[in-house]
């Protein structure tokens, strides 16, 4: 694990963004995985103008790793909507270079990827329970690939999904699907951004280096390639 | 997670031995690790007549990856010691090329391989109960890099280090030294040889692919590069 | 550029397939294209059992390089016949895993390949004229990519493709395909393999190292990643 | 050879950044050779910023890839006092960092970059004339490793040295050294920049894509991993 320490937000999402530009800069087909929610924001807002109506980026391809899906509803869910809003939308992703991760492709997804090359490069965010992706604590084990999580995961998670679709009871699903920790593995590199004070206790246990499934993320400081860009706040307990 | 199954061990090792060539085929440096033990024993009788004064493999630089001293006395212990009478000595390794590490080097191993440029490649066998270098059930942590295990990691580790310096007390060490889980999970590419029905619920464990430190092998199928080859008899309980 | 020495014919044949089967092992697809003639016969020979009916290999995707035409014939041509009776036919190749360049897709060969996420390895051979797939003196430019080379190329290039097709004058066709020497470079790893006192000249003149168009073969000594294994008679003169 | 055309300078100059951004965020070591002169100016200027005192840089070691020595002065030349001016002072860059080719090694140059790892990326310019680095028409030939060219190479040579010493005429000297053509090829990733009307010439040329001696920089289009970046009047000959 390599660990970069910014001093402020602000750095952080410029060296996301660098880490982000230096993978889509390749000669051929590249395979990106990029994560929606409020910590890569910044970086999204430094990337649209860098990307938008650039050929030069046309090789490569993005994925989204997890979704949760509008109950009732056709088209995409609460990550493609959020992904679209911040990022996909502004840059004028062609959506042939865009490829979706639903309820629908769920189970032959890490198979449609080693067809497509595999991964490449991922960004990731990182909860303060130690989850990334739909990796919540309980929910997946170290060894599964992309997989459905039920309802009936976790006593809570009938909340967590209520949440994720905006508090709307018609709305809440009762699963969701994510790219599993093994899947997460199989990237060629991985780069994770955490910032603030609620980040800091999961970046010393990052530093420290248990692993423990109690903890999903603490699995990827076993990676080969793994960048972890943190704040001087969420550093402030190493 | 590649699974190679081959109809016997013969095929197993020449299978075993196109993987080690491969990984020293290159035009610069490349550092690999090779394991001791009765299995890899096959794979090395094919090795030697291919690489012994061979100057087009002066660019492979060895690493073992764990160590039991035989107590006072100095010089190699248990698992350089079986190296030397495989592979290093029948194929007339230069000694320079040679990077030994022991109960004096340890703690900065994994410092000393990324000065290197990192590990390219291992090859691994595996135990019954789990185990791969010197990472038994209860030793060591994934999270952990080369480490040194004492005789109270568990009950039964004198017994072990007594069989391991081949039942004389006078030499039994109290601790032997090993490349952490972490540590082998840095190695850009891993490959493991199996075979024998003892192996069978070994493999049958790293197919079905649930990741526990109770069977610490389990945690190679989360590498991004992990190519396991065994025998129709190791393959059996598939 | 690596230089192999090896001291017979044998030699060379067993590091010729020892490069090409480290190639082949890997996890995801590999694109590898291999070349037809006499000097590769060996090679093919102790492929071919280790090879054929492998399942492990079903990640290799095979290319040609080159083809002559039978003229008024539809079907494959003088290559594709060579490499089927020579390797593909005997190792039992699925036919979905090889890839025919002729003249009927050359023009686009090149985006064909980039699509497929490019070449990783080339086996090839080389002429006593400095020539290497259909790169003949006075044929192609170095900056050519793959291409149609007519009859009035050369003034000798009518018996050159009269002698390619058995000297049956019916057969002979006015042109022939390769892929260029930019073609070539663009591959990851060149291997390049040449036996007997005849190819002492070549041999001399890339260990040399001056590039010329006149002695195509020199090109290659630039490119990152080139091995050339030669025989001591193919090494005599340096 | 991928082609990126950017509306104006400044866009080139962030895209040059971005490449030599993504090359630098590696985990372990990795080593780049950077030009000097007039066209990269820009880049270290968005450069400096991002890298003054980054601790996370410091796996990054920089090569000089050619040098100019002013006659009967110790110390630096003409393009490490450049480098220095541009780049490696404003970045505060560790020294320990900086490997200097000058006239002293540049004999045991290409084995010196050998042993440290190969180079994994460089920034070209480009002149008018159709040279990179030190290697000008009728200086270097394309299989040329790193070089000393003395004043008697060209006609107009003297003038050029004195040129390069701001004409005055005692700190002239007689010979520069340069990393070949070879050397250039042999290096992982390629990237060039050029921008405005009197390179317009030049990209024609390597759009064509003939390669030629007499244009010296016409070799590299054949390099598996070349990527140039023009501003639009620099595209505007396509």
């Amino acid at each position: 694990m390599k660990l970069i320490i910014t001093k402020d937000v602000q750095e952080m999402n410029e060296v996301g963004a660098q880490q982000l530009l230096g993978a889509m800069h390749t000669q051929y087909r590249t395979n990106i995985a990029i994560t929606a929610g409020s910590t890569p924001k910044g970086v999204y807002e430094i990337m649209t103008p860098l990307v938008k109506n650039k050929t030069y980026f046309d090789n490569v391809h993005y994925y989204n790793f997890d979704e949760i899906p509008f109950k009732g509803e056709e088209g995409y869910g609460v990550t493609m909507t959020n992904l679209n809003k911040l990022y996909f939308d502004p840059a004028a992703i062609n959506k042939e270079k865009i490829h979706v991760l639903d309820d629908t492709n769920y189970d032959g997804y890490d198979d449609i990827i080693a067809n497509d090359g595999g991964l490449d490069f991922v960004l990731l965010g990182v909860g303060a329970d130690g989850h990334y992706c739909g990796n919540l604590p309980n929910t997946t084990k170290f060894g599964d690939l992309t997989s459905r999580v039920t309802e009936d995961a976790r006593p809570d998670m009938v909340d967590i999904l209520l949440s994720e679709v905006g508090g709307v009871e018609e709305k809440r699903p009762d699963f969701y699907v994510t790219m599993g920790p093994k899947s997460i593995m199989q990237i060629k590199k991985l780069v994770m951004i955490a910032n603030g004070k609620s980040k800091a206790e999961v970046v010393k246990k990052l530093v420290e280096g248990i692993v423990t499934e109690e903890f999903p993320v603490t699995l990827l400081t076993t990676h080969p390639d793994f960048t972890l860009i943190v704040d001087e706040e969420a550093a402030s307990l190493l």
